[in-house]
């Protein structure tokens, strides 16, 4: 019998930093595609747009006029999920029904003034102020009272649901700690006892011996593929040296940060010859005053492409009844993504 | 200050399925949306389409010719994402890289040989011969030494990646317990540890009490939106009778499932006046041979549309860095479904 490889047999990757496991399918790639495929979307668009509400100057919906910005932009998002003045509150019914109020606050961050670029276009130099600002945020927010956990995300694309091409992140920032975070809490916090090292640490020490799915790399800062990795292409950027949130970054750091979130993006962009969709998040110890020195600072993305511009990996079914399911290697994935990296 | 309000303000809610928690913002229905639209998928299909790999008499991808047959029809994937002949294995680095092969079987079937009708098109008669042979492949499959979980689940429209419009539904069926039913195990075993009743039977008689979210009824099945629903118009149909797997249901129970199905897919087809997109999915007791008190047998029902047909909600960076995030609320969504049952 033939001896169990990685790259041909069917098999399940477990996530340290989740606790779950993904189902890899390697053999699968080669099936035939029928099913639905994604428009694409015309991209050339103007450097101001009149009716785009998050270009500079123009009026947004709640009336509000933006002002005539320069490089960033911030301010409360006028339909935010999260609102501040929530009345404390709770509703149980039995045990079995559970409901608990939740405050919080939702930011839109415009990237640039410029409507028609995104990371991917920018200079590491202008990426660097939406860094600023992101750290800037997480101290502002994460120093509030009710705010104990800050998540900072981009959709980007309109097939990650974002409604408004002009490049902006989002900050959810809110009392308690969502799922996911919550679930790396135990996990490098469980390791970090046990081993007196931070997972993240340890894990990457493991993945530059090997090289194997190392995408690009600075003097402070790797993006990889993760061994475990759900959506085709997601990578994971993780500082080399252990810290808990951006706030504690220094200058040389943010400026690496900067310089791999640009490398990465326009690695992606290479991979179909368009501008390539993801929803990003940063990850990080949350804000409520209590120490977590297992938490390493980290930031994943997750791009729904897989096989060109318009097939992408639909997370259905098995995936939502049983767990992730992904076909193409981490590793070969990895491979693809390290030949696209220009260093300039 | 104002009181807390489950239709107002936003709130979280926990799953005792799963542990887990869903972020609801009641007040965000109200967001004008200027994102994607799906298009609507034409949906006139002829009875018999000679170019469709699952109709009867037709010739699948790798050579072999379905039968004339006239109701059910079952076979093995031709590009599953589970083999049988996985060689046993294991791959671990520094306990930080971890992967084990799995071993698995995947099929599909075929709910009807018309290749134009849908679950909620079909006669609950004709349903229940799909629930025969969902009992059937349960056992056969549970039976072999290497299977200890059967996944059953059906992709409905091509919004959530179904390949072939053709209706029919698949069987993951593998080595390990996949992580969702996973957590559904530590949650309902746990409960009826402590309570010596299943926490379904329990969060049941709760809903029937209150009424507010359960959408149709019959003697042996209740359907209804769960109170921690993620997906809009996300269902769950418990049985009233506590057993652990489709294995024990009854004749009158078989029927009783079929005909809750037919009801609710064709309620879903009225909310937006198109064939409701879905994934579904059977949870029941693992069948690694181990007993399993808590275990409550249940079909979840994931849709993604929103607010109309064409516009669906996005699981996406929040979601995904998060966790789930809802606008409209369960109750609400248990009204307007309801309200769409016409009981024949
Ligand atoms: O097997 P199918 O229908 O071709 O594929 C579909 O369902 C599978 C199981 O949920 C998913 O892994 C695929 O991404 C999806 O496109
Ligand atoms: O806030 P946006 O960009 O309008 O909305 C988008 O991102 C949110 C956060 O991930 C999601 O809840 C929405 O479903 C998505 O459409």
């Amino acid at each position: 019998m033939a001896t169990f490889d990685l790259a041909e047999h069917p098999h399940r990757r477990y996530n340290p930093l989740t606790g779950e496991w993904v189902l890899v399918s390697p053999h699968r790639s080669k099936r035939p595609w029928q099913g639905q495929q994604e428009e694409q979307a015309c991209d050339t668009r103007p450097e101001y747009d009149p009716t785009c509400y998050l270009c500079p100057t123009n009026t947004r919906a709640n009336g509000e006029q933006n002002p005539a910005y320069t490089s960033t932009y911030v301010f409360d998002n006028d339909f935010g999920a999260l609102q501040d003045g929530v009345p404390e509150g709770a509703y149980v019914v039995g045990g079995l029904i559970r409901a608990e109020s939740e405050r919080g606050i939702c930011r839109v961050i415009c990237f640039s003034p410029r409507h028609d670029l995104t990371l991917a276009e920018m200079e590491a130099a202008e990426i660097r102020k939406v860094v600023d600002l992101w750290q800037k945020e997480y101290a502002e927010l994460g120093s509030l009272d009710f705010i104990n956990y800050v998540q900072i995300f981009e959709n980007k694309g309109s097939i990650m649901g974002c409604s408004n091409p002009h490049p902006h992140g989002q900050i959810w920032a809110q009392s308690t700690v969502p799922v996911e975070p919550a679930k790396e809490t135990t996990q490098q916090e469980q390791y970090f006892e046990q081993h007196g090292r931070s997972l993240l640490a340890d894990y990457l020490q493991l993945e530059l011996e090997r090289r194997e799915r190392v995408v690009v790399e600075n003097e402070h800062f790797v993006a990889l593929v993760p061994f475990w990795a759900v959506w085709p292409f997601e990578t994971i950027i993780i500082s080399k040296r252990h810290f808990q949130h951006i706030g504690q970054m220094s200058e040389e750091e943010k400026d690496g940060f900067s310089q791999i979130i640009q490398s990465l993006t326009a690695t992606y962009d290479r991979v179909f010859g368009v501008s390539f969709p993801y929803s990003s998040g940063i990850h990080q110890s949350p804000t409520d005053g209590q120490a977590y020195p297992g938490w390493h600072f980290h930031m994943h993305f997750y791009p729904p492409l897989l096989r060109s511009a318009t097939v992408k990996k639909f997370m259905v079914g098995y995936e939502m009844m049983g767990n992730p399911q992904r076909d193409i290697t981490p590793e070969a994935a990895a491979r693809l993504l390290r030949d696209l990296v220009t260093t300039s």
